[in-house]
């Protein structure tokens, strides 16, 4: 790792809020899908989620899963309630063999607990009386959660942003250029988005591998509007961090790129925030992006085709002469 | 297009998200409506719509047609399975043609989804009380995502601005501005307004058609309160990309002025942001905006016309001496 | 007039919002309660408002009233409507008296617009049964929407502060100042707070009446934490446009103060923003605020006595020479 | 208290939002919980609490069980009104002892209340027809309600961060610091997070006692990411307020660290904030916090252990010769 003196130089950045000691860490520091690689420990699984921001990141289908199996087991659990109290006590019912007077009462519980009441079965006696006065109220508890929750999840400040797969080292202008592009992909209004990419790198110090961090300095690091692509660029000139890296030098380096893009949603008004990393072995050498928009036929718009969001094509890179002087 | 040699030496505005390249991008970049004229590829129609996006901004009428839709089509679907499950599952239901006994089940299903539940037609049997306990459970979270939609869609924060529907060159201290109005035509209370013009204009360069954008320096780009109505005044000096143009070639060059307006809605406590656009044909040389408030007759109030928003009155401009030296 | 000439060097603010023709506007510009002071016109009365706004700023009591007359009317509706169709085809009505067969299909009404659905009364056939099958669903959404008018009248961003109903002019260090003061009276947390006040003023300016308006400048115009009571001081020196003003001569000009002041609120984590205004009649020339929060007596708390916001002493105020140099 | 002369040239911070006057505030400025230690009267006891505050920072359990018992009332409340009425207004309903009558009505309220609406018992005649409508329109008001304040709740924006108990002074490059650690233990996001610290100190000035207060400097005050453990580090250098205080004077003198931290909460993208704060027996001389994370077994991810928040180790202090010069 001889070539990592190069920018010892270079000032670091320190508050990234990651530890500097290689040592005490494991893994990439951020996952693809842009959350901290860590586990918690010592905090009781009560304390330790938060069960809104749970709810609120779980997949949609799996969500609405949850929703049904906790409705079945609050029908069965008072269900099994109605039963131990006596199925003499719900007038209405069709009685039966066992099966058949719990399902029976299953049903009244969730007709109870829907406020569906048909009232075919209802409670008579103070028992049965008392606990589906309870149940009713409950259920409607649940249903006010519930709302809260789908309002939750599909309030929640989104993105809506996809990245290419790879990073690409570029040529540009008289050198090369590390580059990626992202788009938005849905109908989602988002401007002034703004971004920020550090480099982490495992560099040895003293005898000592640490983890050093650098911000990346970017041709442009805010625009006005995210409507189409945008290709991020980050030249590598002598003050990069990257500048004399060698394409075999990149593959055996434990190279980390954290993303970080923030930008304002126009239809929530609220600022939306994105991450994602990417890792040595995602940096492809000496290739550029191809465009991804074009106008339409009739030349009234502007289309912006997704597919074509890691699409690029291999070219040679311009030769460049390190300049041995920085690095002293 | 030789006039537009003139400000080549401006320094453009390369944030503004748009792409540069003049044959990669169809029609005007931002509609009327203050949405950007792009239109996307490659991604499944489910995934480029963020449908809670689309159902806020939907018109009231549209998405409550929509949901009365929804409504009808659910217990359509949800009769069709009672009345494959057998009408005699159904306790109470009056009997008859095939339309009437369908009509019979349609209703059950509707007092199930709504939960009203009345009862003189009730569930029997396993089948359809299990359908029932469903559909009772589906209705409930229906309107709790319709409730979570009502919010979303009165809480969304709105600017409620009206602008000109031009705008004008008018005398202004010793030469000419660019000016265009807007207002808030609703009660609610904006702060901290901030304005942003963007012109976009297509330059020839190197035998290249280029799109070239430039901010627009503005007399004043921010109030303390917007509640009567504000006119935005681009001064023509020479530091102004528009400094030479005549009237035709105005209206000859594919000009576009991107505007973006940024204020804070005190009641809502958020930022709220308006876009709108003017293209060539919008802009009126030589006129004069007409004062839109006066007092109110017991002189305690001020009156702001809504109405007078786009009145003008022609006036003649004074001629201004275009200094050369300023092109090379 | 006379003595307004002295403030004409100093750098009037021209971003308020309000326009400096004083003939074009009527009364204060701010009412006491922080709204402007302004009417539209040439707007449809639909238009005008923001019906959310609207029911957001309503009084509490005034706003369930609403909703009762709301409940009422669409009852006595629908009502009418199964009345029309026939009350035969509402089953299990007690017939009697028109009177009490309206009543009886009020309350059906009421019972399926509110999904309790009782059952004693059903409907029957297809007119009554459509029209309930829509009721039950107009019910649902109306409560939808009630429940998103509640969360937002709620969680509705408040400042919950008082102001003295005073500003003072009181002795400042070897000269006076003006001064009023604000306390949170609530059991909310602001903190980061910040206040501005801008003076209108009437001057006659090349024999035309213009409103001028002057930022103040604040002894401390931000705190950290807004947790006891708050004195803002405008120190009158010859920077401020007060300087030289006599008693007499605040009380024959036409002052107002805007008075804006913006925090933190902790618990929504939500900017909140309150505003008023002061006029000439409510200064009061030569007096001191009194101490309004002091230890408990086991001195482990401090208590803020609201009682107190407007509570001070009339003091002598110390001669002041004022300089004539400033006003060539 | 002599060795408090030596900040005296030192600014203080007047920004705080507490007076200077010590005697005019009774103990801490701020609870360990992060509330103002201030307790308000003069304001009648519907208008000192927001209600809505108050809901949303009520314990989980306590919150539930002020529902049930808001509940139940409203059902007895109800009740009485139906047996006031008379029992034979309600149709189906199983007479027997008062008590029994009682509960009959009681839970008739309460399937009204709830929109349960079985039927078995329903309303007969005007008076308890209209009662129940009006019971029914406040029981789906209530849970509108409900469903706000549940929303409110679990949508608050927190920070979820935990302290260390103790703040340490541990030895620092050449010289001393004063260190503490936080830790986010729930799995949210929290970005951009930032520290302030103020020291509050009880000081001799012309013979009265006043609270002086000083921003302390930081090595970091501002973090990209708060994924792991923070630990704040104070430097007690020269132009630290605490700088020269010795172990006895800190335990002698009325210190108060008033810690307020600010984050970005990239799920509901919202500003959290967390405040607390440590008083002089809080502090640990010559101590040092152990490393809380370490990689997991497999190098794949790094593990926080939230019970070593508070782990430390007692170690000398470098003597530090205290420059007498700045004390003049």
């Amino acid at each position: 790792m001889a070539r990592l003196k190069r920018f010892r130089n270079l000032k670091s950045d320190n508050t990234t809020g990651f530890g500097t000691n290689s040592s005490s860490t494991g893994g990439r520091f951020v996952n693809k899908d842009g959350k901290a690689n860590i586990v918690k420990r010592g905090v009781g699984i009560l304390d330790r989620y938060s069960w809104y921001h749970t709810l609120l990141g779980m997949k949609r289908g799996k969500f609405l899963f949850l929703l049904l199996i906790i409705y079945i087991s609050m029908n069965l659990l008072f269900a099994g309630v109605y039963y131990l109290i006596g199925i003499h006590h719900l007038a209405g019912v069709n009685t039966g063999s066992q099966w058949k007077n719990f399902t029976e009462v299953f049903f009244f519980s969730a007709q109870t607990f829907t406020t569906v009441g048909y009232g075919r079965i209802s409670p008579v006696g103070f028992e049965a009386s008392a606990v589906s006065t309870f149940e009713a109220f409950l259920g409607l508890l649940s249903f006010a959660i519930a709302t809260g929750l789908f309002y939750g999840r599909f309030s929640r400040p989104q993105a809506f942003l996809r990245y290419s797969h790879n990073v690409l080292i570029s040529p540009y202008k008289e050198g090369i250029a590390l580059m990626f592009r992202l788009a938005p992909y849905k109908n989602n209004n988002l401007s002034e988005a703004e971004v920020q990419i550090t480099m982490a790198i495992t560099s040895e110090e003293n005898g000592r591998l640490t983890d050093k961090f650098y911000t990346l300095d970017l041709e442009i690091k805010k625009v006005n509007a995210l409507a189409l692509s945008w290709t991020i660029v980050h030249p590598i000139v002598e003050t990069s961090p990257l500048y004399g890296f060698t394409k075999e030098e990149i593959a055996a380096t434990d190279i980390e790129l954290l993303v970080f893009v923030k930008a304002f949603d126009e239809v929530f008004s609220n600022n939306v925030v994105s991450r994602t990393s990417y890792i040595s072995s995602e940096i492809v050498w000496g290739a550029k992006f191809n465009m991804m928009y074009k106008p339409s036929q009739d030349m009234n718009k502007t289309i912006l085709d997704m597919d074509k969001l890691n699409s690029y094509a291999m070219v040679p890179l311009p030769e460049i002469a390190v300049t041995e002087t920085s690095m002293n």
